[in-house]
């Protein structure tokens, strides 16, 4: 029986594990993410020692940007992220050769999405996003059958939406974008608002309501972009199960009657729902990765 | 030698025409949309007499929304659009049971869209974005190597963007949502904001700096959602050739170098494009609809 290996790269930290699926995680392991060569370095040892001969393929879902391209000569690669030692870090490419098995690769958040799409929230669908609140702001997900790359690959977190200055004089925390989607409602963007982590606020805070509207203006523009059949939405903030039904009630208001599909008017309870892996999406879905990397499918969803 | 019929269903005119492709139009035919029976009736007077015998298919690029599930109950119909006597109409059905020949139906964009990848701008591509700028915004487009549909299909024309009062009080003319990306940037938003018609103001006009704004907002989003590999742009209002090195300058300042793609960075003029088949996109389009139904495809890309 062959096992696969999983990667949850993360900013913060890493998550690795051995198995097949959700209900078969062998060994699993996280740390934080230290100096590249050290981090994959624990990666690569924890793989080889509770893979052993059984491990088949690893799966990496990183974060990025990265290069998901299989046919790119920078594949599998960390490209300009501004984490200090990680930009141009040959991710997956350090694990193959490591370990002589075949490596998939994609961003962390299409890894989620994937993990869902097989055992989740997103099962038996073929247009769905998955976006991640926490850190940052983060989305991928599938059109047409398979995970979204394109140009390069999604980065739902930098749309623009629209701030009312005169209500949130905060002026947004992206160091690109300032105010865009992740500068006004991403974790840090609460923090730098209120001066206290989003944690430590209660669920009558002013912070809710108004993250709340940002993550419904975020998701009505996802959902007229894309037509989702289901958006998966995970991440830190989402811990907050309060927001859940007053984003749903936003994005129907603010969609205004004019998408007449009984999914959004009549069960958006079930149209904006949180990850049934919850903050296991990602490995599990690294696991995925793996599973059709060594069934010779170098790209995950392709 | 098969012929396939196309018909441009748009919600002014509609243009019908008979051939196998941008070179080879044997007829071609334009009136315009007045009420259902009568419009549909001569499109398929039109498609009748030029196809004759060889009409092996046809296929409807329509205004909508639509239906264009073809596992539906009500696909090929025209749904919930607020013209005048058009809900709930159904399209396909009439021309498939006037003239014997499967149908193949898609939303305008997604026509123009499948034309512009078959012989125009987005030849080879997998994943791009068909913007139509004009009476209204539409938005269409392939993911993955075929037309998104998902939950029902894009509506790009609707989703929020940034909107600065003070520099613009215009308060936006859609009817659903006020002053999302259509409501603000569309042919009648101009027109509602300058009284006058974007055609017959001067290139010089404030009217087109900030039109110009409006879009780079607009497919700034669409971008960061989609990672689409090109975005071509058509519609009235693109007509203003003046517009498109703006709009590229400033969806690049937007970016704000986070997307470190070379398409972005160094070919902006090849990525951001007018219709390689102009006007006609949404015509010829509907034939390689009709083309891919007559193949048993019977949605488009499917």
């Amino acid at each position: 029986m062959p096992l696969w290996g999983g990667i949850e790269a993360g900013g913060t930290k890493f998550v690795c594990a051995v198995g097949t699926g959700p209900e078969d995680v062998r060994a699993e392991a996280r740390f934080p993410t230290t100096a590249p060569e050290e981090t994959i370095g624990r990666a690569i040892e924890f793989l080889r020692r509770e893979g052993g001969d059984a491990l088949a393929a690893v799966g990496i879902g990183s974060f990025g940007p990265v290069d998901p391209n299989p046919a790119s000569p920078t594949f599998g690669t960390i490209t300009t992220t501004p984490k200090p030692g990680w930009a141009h870090t040959d991710l997956a490419g350090a694990v193959r050769r490591a370990l002589g098995v075949p490596v998939g690769f994609d961003t962390d958040v299409n890894a989620a999405a994937l993990g869902e799409h097989r055992w989740g929230a997103a099962q038996g669908l073929d247009t769905f996003v998955y976006l991640t609140v926490g850190t940052g702001i983060g989305g991928g997900g599938m059109a047409n059958g398979r995970l979204m790359h394109g140009l390069v690959h999604p980065e739902m977190g930098h749309i623009r939406i629209p701030h009312d200055r005169a209500k949130d004089p905060y002026p947004g925390c992206c160091p690109y974008h300032g105010d865009c989607f992740e500068g006004l409602a991403s974790g840090p963007a609460i923090e730098g608002r209120w001066q206290a982590r989003g944690e430590t606020l209660p669920a009558d805070h002013p912070a809710w309501p108004l993250e709340a509207e940002y993550l419904a203006l975020g998701l009505a523009s996802l959902i007229c972009t894309l037509s989702p059949q289901r958006l998966v939405v995970g991440g830190g903030i989402m811990q907050q199960a309060h927001l859940f039904p007053v984003v749903r009630r936003r994005v129907q208001e603010l969609l205004g009657g004019y998408l007449q599909a009984p999914a959004i008017l009549d069960a958006i309870d079930a149209y904006i729902v949180p990850p049934a892996l919850g903050s296991r999406a990602g490995v599990l879905g690294a696991i995925a990765l793996a599973q059709q990397a060594s069934e010779g499918l170098h790209r995950a969803g392709r």
